[in-house]
């Protein structure tokens, strides 16, 4: 019988509990035991393990290289948040902030290095294709990071660019545990294809989603502020947008909150509001997000497998598409 | 017929100029270019090279691994110069003092993806075993700079210590880059542990006798200012040993150097050379050097490879051995 979400996300906290990596020096591993301890939604390995599961029921062969995953993830989160200077994770103190950078640097150095250690443990069949997957996908994580870094001083991104920056920085990592997860469990080439394609389509729509919920979301379901991407400044598809469409005198106005220094945040919050609201772009975006997810449901629809078998995967994915946080 | 070292040394730098790797983020790849192109001995990839050439002549399927070897080399110099804050590497300015931490965090991190899939570049029997050599050894480069950094706050570092961690530091990726080597080149698992031995003994031979030509080389010759090591208070093997000899009034003396705020320089190194070689430090510094040398010759006259091939391995270590700087 397939293992439904629960069970999954059950088997990963063990997995990650178990993965022993106290070892000496412990400035360099307690590090890593404590980013992976803060929790979070566990997604990336979970749709690994799902892949998996549309293939076969036995999925032992999936549990280490999904654990990489998470583990190449929380690598990523240690070095962005040294880049962003973001004091907290999930609420707890960032790994830069609770010891200093260089341990951060390094910390996330070596769990770079495990991700591909453990995602390495899949059948000799399967490794080279894993393994040019697998750096394929880190180097465009690095990439979309760079794109992000680059964004925050030009003043001239387009929503393509802005597009691609999301689908590096965030959906291919999303499509690469997907397919990871196809592979492990036997998927054909044009099946692997279609999950990494479900992958992508549904993490760009996800990202366009988080930009939708940080200004239109209701605070105590979104549980925190609401539109921090506002008063930062933030290039998100809606600030994109809106510069894209505002004729002039809206264009002025925008600039001014974007520049403006001494400011009542709550005020540039509502000013910024009304004028995503009198340009119609969440409208836009919703359009374009619902479009990203039509695309990577019908990726799934194509694939080879028994319609029972891809029902929990795309239960999953509605209910993510409807989550409000 | 072998080739020579010169004309290796221009087959890893073709290598390296024509591994095209300019593409967008320009700011992420810039900075990997520029490193590589900073120069530097390329040992390393030159080990991988001469340690293929034990078993064929045919170097073509090194090519691409030795490449690898040399891009993660750079990669952990990138990071550990932010780290080790230091504004010049080969006289010029590190990636992180060009441009700054984030781009040079990033392009590190870019770099290490890319050794793997550059070393990835063996045949398929080899793969598995490469990746698993690949990662201990990268981990343990790792767990080497965190223990130099860990001991830079330490008073109690030992001999035993130093030496672990500058085999971890620096060593591992010497006999890694042997064995690699030897591994494409079609060594025997005997020769394969015989090469890596034979690398991390010369490597852990060589960091001492940095120590001792930084303190009694020839400032012309070294190239660089002379005690450095002294001055910066930077815990080597003179300065350990010497702490572990040191008769209580010298063991004082040497503590009032270390602790002092406003000094000459150069009468701080007169007079920390003068109770190293009151103590005869480098006479036993010199002695452990060369036991790491002989150990690691000794492993390399047990290769199972025709004389005549192992000449120029051994040609080539010695005149490392003997060099000045």
């Amino acid at each position: 019988m397939q293992a439904g979400i629960i069970k999954l996300s059950e088997l990963i906290q063990n997995e990650i509990q178990s993965y022993d990596i106290i070892r000496d020096p412990e400035n360099l591993y307690d590090p890593i035991s404590y980013i992976l301890e803060l929790g979070g939604k566990r997604l990336r390995p979970l749709l690994t393990l799902l892949g998996t599961q549309l293939y076969t029921n036995n999925l032992d062969k999936a549990m280490i290289p999904a654990l990489g995953v998470e583990v190449f993830h929380n690598f990523s989160l240690v070095h962005d948040d040294i880049m962003d200077q973001a004091p907290l994770r999930r609420g707890k103190p960032t790994v830069h902030h609770k010891w200093n950078a260089n341990t951060a640097i390094l910390a996330g150095d070596v769990m770079l290095v495990k991700a591909y250690e453990l995602i390495a443990a899949v059948e000799d069949q399967h490794l080279r294709q894993v393994m040019k997957l697998f750096s394929e996908c880190a180097t465009g994580v690095c990439e979309g990071q760079q794109y992000d870094m680059d964004f925050e001083q030009s003043d001239e991104v387009s929503i393509e660019d802005y597009l691609e920056m999301i689908r590096l920085k965030t959906a291919v990592l999303l499509g690469f545990a997907l397919e990871l997860g196809g592979i492990i469990g036997g998927a054909s080439s044009e099946d692997q294809a279609l999950l990494r394609s479900f992958g992508e389509n549904i993490g760009i729509g996800f990202q366009i989603k988080d930009d939708l919920l940080d200004v239109f979301g209701d605070e105590q379901k979104v549980g925190k502020q609401i539109a921090g991407d506002i008063i930062a400044n933030k290039k998100t598809f809606l600030l994109i947008k809106a510069l894209e469409k505002a004729d002039e005198a809206t264009y002025d106005q925008l600039i001014d909150w974007l520049e403006a220094k001494d400011f009542d945040p709550k005020q540039k919050v509502k000013a910024v509001t009304a004028i995503y609201k009198k340009l119609g772009v969440k409208e836009e975006a919703e359009a374009v997000m619902n479009e990203y997810f039509t695309q990577g449901l019908a990726s799934l629809k194509k694939l080879n497998v028994d319609k029972m078998r891809i029902a929990s995967l795309k239960a999953f994915t509605l209910n993510l598409i409807e989550r409000e946080n």
